[in-house]
């Protein structure tokens, strides 16, 4: 038999050391969105090149994160709320790895946007940037401090995301329609605007597990106005 | 102490459970791809609506096997292998479900699309959809018979079905820029395009997890060939 006396104080310290490594995670997702859309707007190509090379260190933290985990699950055999807080990790650190991913998305599109003349000033598109990188930042957050309420405000934001995807699309595809040299750096837009979209998808699914882990309350398919 | 003898048996039923269940979740999932590919092709819109409104049994079984594999964890304390098995679950579950929202993403665009003169005689993207099925269908049939061999080889079919994504893209954008009137349907077959290619990442994901919870051998962030 283990002794939980001994046991216990160094797998909540092990606990804390996984938050902590997802934490940095989302720092490194979160900082990527944001330089991605810096190149875009700045059309900064050396940018853009950093970016879409520099997915290796979210990469390795996806693969020690998942390996702390199972560790953690196999070793502890966790109960309750620390089994809960384990495999809310698993997930949240598959979604912060897709954020990464769609960084790079977003760099091959704003690549090809470079090389053609701007379709219009950007203002829809790096206000969704905003939003999704908040979104993810308090996605991360209420992890962090198990707030619900917070949780809860991530999903709010992810209507406004969407309706603003709705305009951007409406939007370039009167541009293009109007002007046949504004498809080609139209559609990336539209691409960028989607990428964009999938970012807060990702941090909406980090505050249902949040949701889930605290409250043992799975709100997942259910509209955010059930929760209240 | 848990007697074993009497625990065992119990879990592995309940293991069986969940894998039966997960293939039933990968059956429904692969059928919504298999008909709205056939709705698209067809201009069938009372298809395509059959689609849109049709997710509700594939997200309630996420809820159901997401909540089969918490119990496993939380009563059986499982190791090893049948740990690495329900991981695995909790990360397939997640992917078989974003496979769902993809088929209705699919559905909103073919229902846009159905509303305009066709494009051109659909090719490459059907095939992107039967690579996609066939994707999806051998990844869990790895799961299941714990066929390693099997989950390589849909690894290797995701670049494929990226080659097809980026001629179809090329392909459609020529289209666009020749004549104004296809822009807003080949719009919506460029977006078909990255439905499918993320649903092949499901698919690849679905096998890496496979190749894990066989070999205990995190292949993720490498290339296939390292694999060998």
């Amino acid at each position: 038999m283990r002794d939980p006396d001994r046991v216990v104080p160094h797998f909540q310290e092990q606990l804390a050391t996984l938050k902590e490594r997802l934490l940095v995670m989302g720092g490194l997702a979160e900082e990527r969105v944001r330089a991605i859309m810096e190149a875009l707007v700045e059309r900064d190509l050396s940018l853009v090149e950093r970016v879409q090379a520099g997915d290796e260190p979210l990469n390795q933290l996806h693969i020690e994160i998942d390996d702390r985990c199972f560790k953690l699950l196999a070793l502890h055999q966790p109960m309750a709320a620390d089994l809960r807080a384990i495999v809310s990790a698993v997930k949240i650190n598959t979604d912060l790895e897709r954020v990464g991913d769609l960084a790079v998305n977003i760099a091959e599109a704003a690549r090809r946007y470079a090389m053609h003349a701007p379709v219009k000033q950007l203002i829809d598109i790096p206000r969704m940037g905003d939003i999704a990188q908040s979104m993810l930042h308090d996605a991360l957050d209420s992890y962090v401090r198990r707030d619900t309420a917070l949780a809860r405000s991530v999903l709010k934001c992810d209507d406004e995301l969407d309706a603003l995807k709705t305009q951007v699309f409406r939007e370039l595809l009167t541009y293009m329609l109007q002007d046949p040299s504004t498809i080609e750096p139209a559609l990336d837009l539209i691409l960028v605007s989607r990428h964009l979209e999938r970012i807060g998808d990702h941090a909406t699914n980090v505050a249902e597990d949040v949701i889930f882990m605290v409250s043992a309350q799975d709100v997942r398919h259910h509209a955010p106005d059930s929760l209240e």
